[in-house]
């Protein structure tokens, strides 16, 4: 029997580098069909999708994708070890055997890793600095090297979910040949950006849209650069307002229930949000905010939770009874869910009815209205999933 | 010893019709004061106030009032008689010893009135037409003669919350000489519009600026205008897209904890919501949520209350602990402070320090940073009460 290949994704937006990613799938698998487990319309780094799923659904699948599932938010906007976790055990339920991920060193043995560090685990609700170096020597220790380079870190937080699972994917990293995750520039010459650098450059008022659409022309599939340039754009700024409006509204009681919030930083939160000059944007209010034990990162996490206003009490429930969100699939794609279907231990939904969003989907439905109000298209409601033919 | 006018008001925002009143009242009173309990920055039909409390304040004493106070927002935002409640216990306490007040029948003997259906109550939170037809028949049987006309029927509230105290206030009804509340046309040749006239006409995007300085010029004093053209003139349309987020935003458990919400009209207001086109305004909203028991007024307020986040149990605090916010004063309104600050049963508030605006004053202090959202000015924290010399 064939392989099937697992891939986790943002897509944000869908560039290049993830063309050639699926590209060299093919290569390698010929033939095996491609699950990926893509975030919804928030983000694993604390941020909203700066296009919607849908949009960026259609785009993965014309690019080579051949099913596309929705990581729940609950999931998704989550420290990487849960992300992770989320993403590998929709992955391994919907039948896939291997799971390809890009790393900064390909020559790792990701599995064999884990296998040394699984018992180290995270504290996620005090994910910070001081963490994060706690974790890196407990990792050099027992590793003999450190793991520190981002998709790398990731990879490791694949193989220990893996692990967890009793190891149903087999692990395939390649070599990341993009530019690094932090770099956001277009390099002259090159096919490949970093999403980050896609997104600035688009952003960038100062420029007209014929100039933008020269500019970010190398480093897109054809159809993602229209997207771009014709779907809303959805950024913090967007929602900021909103959250700003929620800390200010809030009672403490309220904010403590909210996931993560942890030590009273609903306190700091607050205070500080009563003292922003008006024109603060998302950016500046996180590094107001922040402190050494809340990072950027874990703060736009947070200001996420807030936003969509999720409690504690939302993640456990999802983390007892996850669920599959199908988003789109070609032919390939729907003959592998025609297989796994009867043994997936998780529910999939292909739609969401009126009962679904007030119960397992409540989360995923809120958060797709509250993306609705900037993006403008009903995210769940009488959405089928795309089929491509 | 002289008497002390009182004047409940909104000043929505101070117009002719307002400064007459005031004349009307030195001319009857003359050397008296005149103190004025006054909506904040959200008013009592459930809307904010087009201007900020402050420069409503300054507006008010420039024209002729000695003290003006800030009505709390757990008071205001009521149906007419918690409303009145509030206001004239405030005023008592500050030592009025009349109420004047504007009424359709100057004729009427509000007190005797009060006397006769002081026992005919609402129940506030079934506010609603059938109520509202009940009341009147109650009144229509006990009374003689119906009791319909807006400024009648605050006029009795003012009675009846006067009774309930004891009668300290001598009521002192003046003839309604501006057209009727809710007319919004502006008479040409006449001095005095109504506040709805004026709005709607200042609001109105079809004007340039110059045209709608001459065309409002008649009914307002000199000051009113100039703030009206300088200052951000608020809405309920900038805050509808908050008020959405919010029903969007939050679960059912938490709607239902809001100040007001009863029969589970919160599941209403939150799927009517889910299904709301993106271009809807305000207005279309409340249109499309109100039912026979659930009014436009009445969901106006309650849509403040979800904004402001106010719930029950704040509003009874409020009641079992009243507050005075002094806002500005004349040197006879500072007077008429310094003889009543030993016997006024309610602490007087004239700054807002840290603490306080964590306790007593904690939801004025939110409803103030919500405005500030778009008014852009600081509405709590280090302001001191306006003094004019």
């Amino acid at each position: 029997m064939a392989g099937v290949v697992g891939v986790v994704a943002e897509y944000n937006p869908f560039h290049n580098g993830h063309l050639y990613q699926l590209q060299q799938i093919k290569e390698m698998y010929p033939g095996e069909t491609i699950v990926v487990a893509m975030s919804g319309n928030f983000l694993q780094r604390g941020e909203p999708a700066c296009l919607d799923k849908w949009t960026r659904t259609r785009q993965a699948i014309s690019n080579g994708a051949d099913l596309v599932i929705e990581l729940p938010v609950l999931a998704c906007v989550q420290p990487a070890e849960r992300f992770a976790d989320g993403a590998v055990s929709l992955l391994a339920a919907l039948g896939a055997t291997r799971l390809v991920f890009g790393a900064e060193h390909q020559e790792y043995d990701f599995q064999a890793m884990a296998r040394q560090v699984h018992h180290v685990h995270g504290q996620f609700h005090k994910y910070d600095e001081s963490y994060a170096r706690s974790f890196q020597a407990a990792i050099t220790r027992e590793i003999g090297h450190p793991v520190d380079q981002p998709n790398d870190l990731l990879g490791l937080a694949y193989a220990k979910a893996n692990y967890r699972l009793g190891e149903p994917l087999e692990l395939v990293p390649i070599q990341r040949v993009e530019t690094s995750y932090h770099d956001e520039t277009l390099h002259q010459g090159a096919q490949i950006a970093s999403a980050s650098a896609i997104r600035k450059n688009f952003a960038d008022d100062q420029q007209a849209t014929p100039a933008k659409k020269e500019l970010l022309a190398p480093y897109l599939p054809a159809d993602s650069l229209t997207d771009l340039l014709t779907e809303r754009f959805v950024s913090w700024d967007d929602f900021f307002p909103l959250l700003r409006y929620r800390l200010l509204s809030s009672q403490i009681p309220h904010l403590h229930q909210i996931y993560g919030m942890t030590e009273g930083i609903e306190y700091r939160l607050q205070e500080q949000t009563q003292r922003l000059p008006g024109d603060l944007t998302f950016e500046q209010w996180v590094k107001k905010v922040k402190t050494k034990r809340f990072t950027y990162t874990h703060l736009a996490r947070l200001a996420v939770a807030v936003l969509l206003n999720i409690s504690g009490a939302e993640v456990k429930d999802y983390n007892q009874a996850p669920y599959v969100r199908l988003l789109g699939f070609d032919r390939q794609g729907r003959e592998q869910l025609a297989m796994v279907k009867k043994t997936c231990p998780f529910p999939i939904y292909s739609r969401v009815s009126q009962d679904d969003k007030k119960k397992q989907l409540a989360v995923d439905y809120r958060a797709g209205k509250i993306y609705q109000l900037f993006n403008g298209s009903e995210q769940d409601l009488k959405r089928a999933p795309l089929y491509f033919n």
